[in-house]
């Protein structure tokens, strides 16, 4: 295996391992110790390739700013709604995903960085409602700063309530609450009938194959 | 001082040491020899009101249920908006409430009691909402469930953020975002303007004395 190849594979490891450990015990109560013996490399290899646990936490991060591409479509209030139950979705699977939020929302002896998640969510979710707005698809006069911090902090909310009360499993359903009762105060009425509150339809599943023809009983 | 008082004395002065060390630390990290430390009393006295570290936990969320105790209002809405406010305002100056909230939001190694924080709050609103789709302040139709579970979200959503990027200092601005853009969904539309969504007016301050008159000038 290439050099180059396998330190990318091994920071890799690391960053997945230290994300199981800190969505297990928060930033805190991660120990260094546990995030090697499950990545199964030696502490060279963590310090290589970052200088602590601090690092560590900031690379997580980069994690959640992937988590925000979105599906295109023509009305941005709809890819708004879209880019929540895609990152919804992410956050239920994406151990990686669901560290880097639950350090953002903690309280701990760890200082978030300048672009932490929120900053980089409230971008996404800003950019998307000025060209929302542009487009004639929100109440006049809204306050976009305003709106988008709503949107963004009663996406956490949401999400803190439904970890707690289903470890995630009703997140789709609370988002498509929170969508139902919020988008009144900032949607241009004409828009909200248009708009599916629900998951994105799953990429079109292949046909399957034809079953064999059973033959033909005379 | 008699028995009966000490005890009480005792029992508050290790729910307000408590409270300080898990708002500082999580419940993880927090550690009952550093309550000691900062309540001054002896491990026997510990034991004898909470037997274990969780039992402390129990005890605070007592705090929640007392932080929701709400001023009259005719207006159901509005009474609901002030309590989020007047609980907004607790959050900012009491220990014990925020220890409370922060053990409610944070994963720990704590299991949450069925009585929970959120299932306080939101008894508290359901009850509130439903009195006001009685009196006809609610939209026609709105899930009352739905509805209280999103205000409890949303609520937790603008405290996290707002602890995040202000040490709650902003939390009532928020508090007023969230309103403005989540009534629309919910209230009446001839209610919405008459529903104030700013922090029930302090006590009225008493009258400054007035100045010695300047002594008139020839």
């Amino acid at each position: 295996m290439a050099k180059q190849e396998r330190g990318t594979r091994s920071r890799r490891a690391i960053l997945e391992a230290a994300a199981e450990v800190f969505d297990l015990r928060g930033f805190d109560a991660a120990s260094t110790n546990e995030i090697l013996s499950r990545s199964g490399l030696t502490r060279g290899a963590l310090y290589h390739h970052f200088p602590s646990k601090e690092a560590i936490a900031v690379a997580l991060f980069e994690a959640h700013r992937e988590g925000l591409t979105l599906p295109p479509h023509t009305s941005k209030l709809q890819a708004i709604v879209d880019l929540s139950f895609a990152f919804a979705a992410r956050l239920q699977t994406d151990p990686v995903l669901r560290a880097s939020v639950r350090l953002a929302v903690e309280q701990t002896s760890f200082t978030r960085p300048a672009n932490s998640p929120y900053d980089q969510s409230n971008a996404v979710i800003r950019q998307l409602l000025g060209e929302a707005a542009t487009q004639g698809e929100t109440l006049p006069g809204l306050d976009l700063d305003e709106a988008t911090e709503v949107i963004v902090g009663a996406f956490t909310g949401m999400q803190v309530m439904s970890q707690v009360h289903s470890n995630r499993a009703d997140l789709q359903q609370r988002l498509g609450s929170l969508w139902r009762l919020l988008l009144p105060g900032l949607a241009n009425p004409g828009m909200i009938c248009n708009l599916r509150l629900t998951p994105l339809p799953e990429a079109a599943a292949p046909e399957p194959e034809p079953a064999p023809e059973a033959p033909a009983v005379d």
